[in-house]
């Protein structure tokens, strides 16, 4: 089979997929701060439903769920996951365009969501038309499944799946996200961490006081959330929860080997972050990328309190919070994180703590000797000049876990992405010649399933 | 002596002195955001010119002084200590009325600096203008200090006072503040705590980065900054800095008198500020009393890292900060605290929490035996229906010791402040009622210093 045909249709058509998309990144879709979320489902939805998409926006507690399916030629069934919300923009000062005024630079479509997810959604609809040009109808039965809380940890995803699991019935699923490494080889991740996202807030008064009143008899509710936070992990890095590591999985030899034949992240790292050392005295190799990936975290991702404007003032603070990440690995479990967490709280002295669970999920993995992750690997053979490489687990989170043990599917990842990509960060990119590989590989992984 | 012209001047014109100062508050000088100071300086310089007063506007590094004098009667010098800078308005939206469009409701004038300091200076002024209208000379030298940056704990005054200690050579000072507490008892402080202020801040990287993949092997700069504060103090409320209390002098007998004579504070501050419980274990009395002056304290008053907005955002922060307060007492010092820090945060291995210093300031009392101080007592007898209450020592801040060690001067408190009156609160306000027995007290204070 020669992809000759669809590669032309896909180089002459770029620049139309690249308006498409740029329209979508330009409807807002903030899950975290409820802004246009609705507006973007409908616009998602009418992009299937030119298609010949069968379409339905479902309705759930939160953000409603874009689900589109149509018939192709074999009876084999492909599900694809996407999302169509994306991360908050701020900080709007380090952005060089406006975050939802997608511009092209250097090859490069920067704007909110462009790379996480809207990019890999609208390459994939674009393999879709290749694919329909070419044969005038699909090779097997394509599903879609658009989600509009990822970047929320996915809070109603596991219960829509687990009430709609016939209509999501399908034999393989390709994940939202995937791309090359900054050695441009295209990467396989097969497993995704868990998660359990909290705010954790305390007031100690009615009102700020003077902090020459307060300081010396009044609760302080900044103080009481340091020393909270203090007891949930040290400088060594362990967490102090109890029961928190009892279903942790360690790697096993093939992890381990597979994790070996990566290359060393630690210089990489070192020039992107800024990053001046690693934790726990890690230098870099198989050691950095497992402690990575395969060790769950706790991560203060914001801090609140008092005043944070220039310079003094001198008031004791009634209301304190911070938001707080564990990302769990294999077996760990959000709910029984988020309880083994209250109590660890309350033992400590710190019933006024409140917890606020802002969403979890579970962690999961595919086997990379699953038919299917063998198909996308070689896939990416013509595209790319090489296969994939397999990565056991990765350590962001995503709502893996439903797609593999409630639908019990294979799920692999291809995609756009590069190192400089800057998911969540000012200034999100997308390359155009990965946007145009992505294409090309998804129309083989589609065409190659299907027989 | 009788007080009756001057007390009829002062309501006959009482309407006059609210307009003037609703336009000093009406103009921002919020030194702390570098917001209408030298605006602010020049407008109190032109309303000490219009009573006749030698004006002069002296530059320092920072904010501009006022200084003025004008000469009386008898040889002898009272000098006035205010300021005239504010602290900062947020947060805004609890404000009923715009802080700098004073208005006026329930006999009461609204805005931020009204209380502090700005109408305690325009009442002393009117207390002149009472005297000038009765005598057309006053009674005795007056002169008027008055600076821009008690509120960024007057950071370049005590080398101003140094420099210029001829000029300022007088006999007694009055200090900025002063008022009756919630019985409407009026009450003579008679010493300000010390403070040390800092900015702790932390940067582990050059930029932030998802906490699926800095989690577990970068350095997370709200961990440093949490785990950095939790060493300074602990939930018993000790200081945990060596050396820190060494300089503390306990209350002595006298003090102790002093303190238990005074109304037990706990109901009142429970009322006030909604707090449940007090620290250390304390009920109330002389007890709680003595901890919320005599004791030094170590406050957050803000914290800053990360994603604070709705909701959740999976970024892990590479720059964090919190805003410290030290209140000192007898005989500790400011440059020896910084010292201390320092030195304690790095043996703590924690080299990379930088300090910025905001500014600081020595403790210091005049003692309740001086006789200039037993004449301001007594004078607020007529006006108040009782003399003042003495307590030896208050719980917040201010440039006393050069005024008590440079200048040499016993140093009393009077002023229109009550425990209402939301000093460095939204809603800061004053009562005209104590406006006007303020000013009929400064008139008493004044002319009988002049004998």
């Amino acid at each position: 089979m020669t992809y000759k045909n669809i590669d032309a249709y896909l180089e002459a058509h770029l620049n139309e997929s690249i308006a498409e998309l740029s329209r979508l990144v330009a409807q807002p879709s903030v899950g975290a701060q409820d802004w246009g979320v609705k507006e973007c489902a409908a616009l998602v939805a009418e992009m299937l439903r030119r298609r010949g998409f069968r379409v339905e926006v479902m309705a759930t507690e939160g953000a409603p769920v874009v689900f589109g399916e149509r018939a192709g030629k074999s009876n084999k069934t492909l599900l694809f996951y996407n999302h169509y919300d994306v991360q908050p923009p701020e900080p709007l000062e380090l952005w060089e365009t406006p975050p939802f005024e997608p511009a092209l630079r250097d090859g490069k479509l920067f704007g909110r969501g462009v790379s996480d997810d809207k990019g890999h959604l609208v390459s994939r609809l674009f393999a879709l038309d290749a694919l329909l040009a070419e044969y005038g109808e699909l090779p097997c039965n394509v599903k879609f499944i658009i989600e509009g809380e990822e970047e929320t940890s996915s809070t109603h995803l596991h219960d829509f799946i687990v009430q709609h699991k016939e209509r999501l019935a399908a034999d393989a699923c390709i994940w939202e996200f995937g791309g090359v490494d900054h050695r441009e080889v295209p990467m396989q991740y097969l497993g995704l961490r868990g998660i359990c996202y909290v705010e954790l807030s305390v007031e100690t008064a009615s009102s700020d006081v003077h902090s020459g009143i307060g300081g010396s008899i009044f609760p302080n509710a900044a103080w009481r959330l340091v020393w909270a936070l203090s007891t949930l992990k040290g400088p060594d890095e362990r967490i102090r929860i109890p029961g928190f590591y009892d279903r942790v999985k360690p790697p096993d030899e093939r992890d381990y080997a597979l994790m070996a034949a990566l290359p060393d992240p630690a210089q990489e790292y070192k020039e992107r972050y800024g990053v001046q050392r690693f934790l726990r005295g890690l230098e870099g190799g198989v050691d950095l990328s497992i402690a990575e990936v395969f060790e769950p975290t706790c991560t203060i991702c914001g801090l609140t309190s008092g005043y944070q404007g220039e310079g003094s003032k001198t008031v004791q603070p009634a209301r304190a919070s911070a938001k707080v990440d564990f990302r769990l690995v294999p077996d760990q479990r959000p709910d029984e994180i988020l309880r083994l967490l209250r109590a660890h709280l309350d033992a400590q002295g710190f019933t006024d703590v409140d917890i606020t669970y802002l969403g979890g999920e579970n962690p999961a993995r595919t086997s990379p000797d699953e038919p299917f992750i063998h198909l996308v690997v070689e896939a990416a053979r013509e595209v790319y000049g090489m296969p994939m490489q397999i990565v056991p687990i990765t350590g962001g989170s995503g709502p893996l876990y439903p797609f593999v043990h409630d639908l019990g599917l294979p799920v692999a990842t291809a995609g756009l992405g590069y190192p400089g990509t800057r998911a969540h960060a000012p200034n999100e990119n997308i390359r155009l010649d990965l946007y145009l590989k992505h294409a090309k590989h998804v129309a083989r992984i589609v065409s190659q399933f299907a027989t």
